[in-house]
């Protein structure tokens, strides 16, 4: 039985990969990759430079972040998805090894755990962790991120209002996730948990167009998806 | 004007590191690198194998961790100490560009973030971001770390049992770093949280000896400093 490796491609940044996850690539022969239809992948599009000859299976999402988390609309089809790709995989991997990329650190809010999960005991897995989105989002922001004591919170932007400002409340630095159409929703519950001046916006971050501007100054309306808030710690220093 | 590079080198096995940091690796001459008198230093052990001949500058902590944070024998050395090798960075980088070689990610409770606020302005900086000790910890443990809405909080074991306590009930997944010596404290503190018996405790992740329990079961008195404690969440998944 051959192994499905998974990598952790990074952030964006193809520089920012790991020396594993590089040697991964250079080595694969089958890769498999999430990605929106209609789009050639982040995934496969970080790993481009990397990769020689493959046979390669792009997964594309039945349904995407336009239809509500809680709906059934999103659920079934979902669940449904991952089933058909977990047998397809272990499928593929009876002759090959399967490589599949994966933006950002896979098991850190990551769809490749939707796969894992249900390949558990029917195929032997190995995932390479990877630089998270959230820590280029604080370089991108060129100051440190926590000091000493500090509390790290990371929440996503798809939570409820008052979640999410108790949350912001509780905790010293935060990384906020999941922004895009949230992004209002998100700003408010800063301003009034007290936090919002000091709130960082980062698109892109680590990619070409990377975007960093004081929340308070961005354009709430208009925010990808993949965007992140970052609030510093202020903890104790020598 | 030459420049300071900090290398964040990530966790421990050194294929870890990203292809920009070992770049930078390979092409340093003057290296600097933070290290406990008497022994070799965790971050030149990283970068061991990919280094060539280079000019070493071992930066020694005057105190360690047995001194309590809090005291001014711990402030007042320390305070001296980074402002002394930042001076000394400023004057060796006038005729050579400087690699600092950090273990984790630099802007992640690092060390050298007390170095880069005393260079800001005098010299031109350039920190390469690297995986964090807590993501190759919960990959220790073979399981996704965060999934769909969950809260991760990233906890210091330094903190009063009673914010532990808090923190760790206000979150979905918990990394708890600064464990060590802490380590009793802060099973009591899951234990009255009622997390206890979802905790593991990884000890020398992605190194050579890591060590996964379930730290129920794990020898409380024992503990290395940088040890972590992971809960992983158990969010929403289709």
């Amino acid at each position: 039985m051959n192994k499905i490796i998974c990598v952790g491609l990074g952030p964006g940044d193809p520089e920012l990969m790991s020396l594993r996850a590089y040697h991964q690539l250079q080595k694969a022969t089958h890769i498999a990759y999430f990605r929106k239809a209609g789009t050639k992948g982040r995934a496969r599009h970080i790993a481009e430079a990397y990769l020689n000859a493959v046979t390669e299976y792009p997964m594309e999402y039945p349904v995407t972040t336009e239809i509500s988390f809680q709906s059934k609309d999103y659920q079934n089809p979902m669940g449904q998805f991952y089933d058909d790709w977990a047998n397809r995989l272990v499928e593929l991997s009876q002759d090959h090894e399967v490589t599949v990329l994966c933006e950002g650190d896979p098991f850190f809010y990551g769809s490749y755990m939707h796969l894992y999960e249900r390949l558990k005991g029917r195929v032997h897995q190995e995932v390479i962790p990877a630089i998270t989105a959230m820590t280029s989002a604080w370089h991108a922001t060129a100051q440190p991120m926590t000091w000493g004591d500090d509390i790290l919170s990371v929440i996503m932007g798809t939570l409820p209002k008052a979640r999410l400002i108790e949350a912001m409340r509780s905790a010293d630095a935060l990384a906020i996730m999941k922004t895009g159409k949230n992004l209002p929703k998100i700003a408010e519950a800063l301003e009034e948990a007290g936090r919002l001046d000091a709130a960082y916006l980062v698109q892109y971050a680590s990619m070409e167009g990377e975007i960093l501007t004081k929340l308070s100054e961005a354009d709430w309306e208009n925010c990808p998806y993949f965007a992140t808030v970052i609030i510093h710690g202020n903890g104790r220093r020598p």
